[in-house]
């Protein structure tokens, strides 16, 4: 019990609720702070959760949890109602960057944003970007997300007026291993005025976004 | 004449103006982009410009420039009436990381938007940051500015609601030199939702910033 | 047996027992290990000792084993009384970094020296660890476990006039993996006087301690 | 004398002439080997040939050179006449790889062929690169030179069927510095059959495409 | 269904056929591809298609697929008659690498080339290589593939006159492991004009042999 | 004058006085902070003051400065009397550690810390080291300096019981350039309970030596 | 078949035998490699096998091998009698690195050379060290061995005027992990004439010995 | 006076004379070793002293000196009879790492070893290596100097039963600056037994060499 004390004054504080990392938790200290959030009656969203680390967990606490496997995401106490809607844009070249993009997806969800997801927008063939820019334009921030050599960020960085958020992925082999080399292209874009987080993180990108919204004023924790 | 063909139509396309990043060119090079583009009537931000290389560019070219050799950045044709204040507050820690917090100011300015500066906030006194945390939440976007262990982007953005965008600096040395340490500091916050830009580049986050305010909807070149 | 020929004699000459480091090591020779120990009446602390290595030791071995999997230690021959209480508080961000932070008490605890443990004072919301702050001032030596940015070394160590031992962790993942991030931040740190250890050594922030304390004058091995 | 010993026998061998790094040798060795050359009567190319370097070069030395300061190269005995034109283009972004450009340009002028030359077309403004593509696809054999983040190289692989070969620069700051970023972004890139060649190599890829255009069957030296 | 959107117009684009990169995608996403490709009677390359991963494809993938477990590939479709034969080596030295040999070998034969494999001429015994000068030397096209130190690279390049280019491989240990010393080596290479591509792919390297085959113009898609 | 804001209060809560890391400032700030502190009486050390930028300081400044080039530091308003002597010992190989021994010595001497210097006692001649360990034993806190390959830091660690801090400096050329050798092998080290600083950071080093003498409990500012 | 041809001439031309890096091959690849060498009548040394590896051969060869697990190596055809004894001193610091010390052992016992295995001599006990200085003097070659921060490269160096081969081992974690830190220890050590290996390669060590004793002069293959 | 205790007895224990690395030494700490020699007639080899510093040198001091700019080497006291003649090669590729080998050979003759210099043997050009290979099988011991990607290091270890010392240059750009290329693949190399030392160290493979010759019992200092 003594061992972790989350900070559910977060929100009144910067606005978004409180989420737990659990790669580096083993599944006791997970099930342990799932059941105090119960107690409480607190929401929780959890991050990089594996299926295996989800099936140790005690059974109420996967049982209280709305898993899902993909994006190794779970919700404790549901999703709120929308809202905004059509304020982001989620941009990723093809099936190997959905994981991530979805992890954004889920985080903006869980704190009442509904994001647009566009999975097909690579840079290798350039006209299916295109084809889609006027729709992307419309929405306030966009978040890029693309592993190997990250040249989706410059492109649409140069073709959007809006905020753009890009998410390095690590997939990738060789020199791509591991997602510094599309980190560095999105730090060193030609393209002016991108922001960057950390590799695979789109729970960052979509807390990113809602600072931008200017969604998470002070509120009553 | 056919080495550069600027960008003129950016602003229409992304909201922003044409930046020389000089840094890379020789000033027989700056020198033409300069001519050119006061042939044209066009406003220009140089960024990069050290005083040895601008003391070589021709007379005619230095005398129309407002040149700021601390920041190493120039204007061509003045700054423009201001069109927002107050929302953009751009913070550092001293008088180490000014030079890149005011890179970022002059962009901005030149752009038309006035940023509020407060450079006594470090990390290691940190109840000269307290004393300014009404201040700084007053604005909708943060510039943090800091170098060495970069742990600046990490208190601020547990303790403010509004879009950070964290400048790492190459202030430092040992392992601190180049400003890695402080970058992946700003990436690897344990304070979610910072926003990061490449080391040293004030001018990317004063983009960014702008990108964030939609101060940048398509406008006439 | 020929293959180690532990040195008994250090305590003498540094103060502090032999330890095994278990990572490198088979069960068979870590077996042979323990038993020349038993056969001579020595204590021992073994640490880096996982779990599947732990159950392939022969049962004998086990059985004389106090062993903790969550540190990965195991110690032979029990625990002396305590020599000094309260001199050390070991700090850490949260769940994630209790492994390690737990690595430095039991190595104190083998030596005689019993440590408080803080365990829920991140820099993401600072106000933990203001509340804490007194308590942490009572104490000689502070040691600070953290990973991801280590933001918290440069803010505890901006606080307290204690020598402050950083131990950065391996906990985070992207540009934190591994935990270069955090070990470059406690070295680079803007606040001064900051000693660091290796990356997850725990053990080693402890005998840190103990030498600080001077609690290993020459003593009869 | 003793010191070196040309390979005027690649021309047989490789199909390309002989060739001197400069960078790394003293200026009394450079003067040296155009002495020998000069008496044999054989052409040569000298690269990263810098203007200190070459202004103490022996007056003889010097005035034997084509010196191209821009470049760092320098031609002994002449261009040869065209033996082909048109199948070659040089590609990049803009003033700043300019440099890198024009040595790719240079080596196939002094082994006889002429490239074009397209200095305007970057990834941030993407319409300058469209304009250009009917043009670009008419050659066998496409240079494309860029740094900091090198999006240039996938949007161009992406777009045509040539053999496509990617100069990385070393045009860039902070994470782009030493053109890592540029030269990972090409080998990582996700459009696929990309070849690549050393930072700021445009020497180097000038003579791949020799090799690929196959115009450098075995000649008489 | 609407996650991906495969490239089919690549063919008429860049001259060579959509692929799939299957390390980063979950067999269902692989599955749900292969269906697709099926319906639309499309030919599909699939590689670094692991053993566990094609065992947990959907069975009529699986039987719709020739898959090779040594290269990790698998072809949906059948080969093509060969429409060269002859024009491209692929050296190795030895039986490390000669997974990623294959690797290209497949490629090329899934467009139609039919590639020389010879598979036994290391550096470490330079007469092995010297044996097959005369045959290397026919082909248009060289790929060398290499691990440990890439010392092949630069031999083969300095005594051949066609295009070369290096696949540098992750074979190796201690510095040499992940590729990165072969891979530097190529880019470093005293050679000139060898074109290198990324560690382990083998399949870039078959396309940018096709590109410089020049059998990639404009096809019907 | 709004540039900075000293932490005058610091002493009061770390223990240390103020210091000024000088390299990334202009002389012009430094020249500022200089006559602020003059104005309010306050003694200062300046650490990282090259002589160039000495000799540019306002000469009012120069002269009130105590400086030294060998160390690259500066004192503002004197040494104060001794508190205490013989209780931290600076060890080092050779004449080419001395500059960040004695800077180490200077900022002791600045807080009223006598240190011994002991500076012939490196590794490859091991008796030099021998025949000074009893005189080392005797301190309480060994402040061991070396660059290269840094087995100083475990030869000594292995033989004395004291606090040792180890300081890696930049010595060497290969692979020891710049320090990151010499740092990990303290971190490394196979002797337990070594503290390590940053590279080159005497001044550091200096004050982990006040905290672990205690000697900065708080004191009126 | 034609997958490999080994280089059975080698010992003619540098002396030593053919061996084989079995970690990047197949089992079916070395049960082929070791079918061929027995048709021939060859002797063979295989390194790096790994039980799993060696446990998936074909009966037949697992049974006409000599398997050392801990070493990882196997002999074909038995070791021949000692050509010569007491020319090589192995020394390492403890059990975690006998491992590499033994295949260092096992690769000379396999050329006829019987060497001195002295296991217990690590840096941070230095009496061990001392007591056995007089023993290994006595050795023309001394291979020693050792991870994490290895110093004890540079102490022996400067104590023994023998051949000093030195062996990093991966042994380690944190910034010692993977043995680069051992490894740049070596070659940057103060103590001259130390020729090093790369990481845990106890087999090049073993031939590095072999050269220096020039006990490979051609022999019939 | 009390900065510097050379190590005179050095010769006694290792063999080799004492030497001074000047690079990280001032002009004033080398001259008060030149002066403190000469008055113990002691022989002196300064390495990595450059030209400016050299200049900087009081006359008396410079005037003693053997000076070789090219080398950075100065000789006090002259060199000895040669000893031995013929034992050791020195082979380079060409004039860029000619500094390199004079060094060695420099450091050679004054411990009374005459190598021989091949100056003229790189990999490019593979027939020059070959021509000589009878003449470099006749040493003993062969130190092999090469920048760039280092092949020449593998290709002659795999010609020649002699013992084989690589030295890695910093000659080079790009991926190959500071050597780290070269380094690398001398210890990865396919041909075993090739022995290393650190980056541009003629100075150590010299003392490498010696001590595999066995020409350094003790003698009298």
């Amino acid at each position: 019990m003594s061992e972790f004390r989350l900070d559910w004054e977060r929100a009144g504080r910067t606005g978004t609720s409180e989420a737990v990392l659990c790669e580096p938790k083993s599944a006791a200290q997970i099930g342990a702070i799932i059941a105090h959030a119960t107690e409480l009656g607190q929401r929780l969203l959890l991050t990089r959760l594996g299926p295996r680390k989800f099936s140790r967990l005690p059974a109420p606490a996967r049982d209280a949890l709305d898993y899902d496997e993909a994006t190794r995401t779970a919700i404790l106490g549901g999703l709120p109602a929308a809202r905004g809607t059509g304020r982001v844009a989620i941009v990723c070249g093809g099936t190997s960057d959905l994981a991530v993009a979805r992890e954004a997806a889920r985080t903006l969800a869980f704190e009442g944003e509904r994001a647009t997801l566009l999975a097909d927008v690579g840079v290798a063939g350039l006209w299916r970007l295109m084809e889609r820019l006027d729709d992307i334009r419309r929405h306030r921030v966009v978040i890029a997300v693309a592993g190997m050599e990250g040249a989706l960020f410059s492109v649409l960085a140069g073709l959007v007026p809006c905020a753009v958020i890009a998410v390095p992925t690590s997939i990738g082999y060789g020199v791509a291993e591991g997602g510094r080399t599309a980190l560095n292209a999105a730090l060193a874009s030609c393209a002016s005025g991108l922001a960057v987080v950390n590799i695979d993180n789109g729970f960052g990108a979509a807390h990113a976004a809602l600072r931008i919204l200017g969604e998470n004023p002070p509120r009553p924790a």
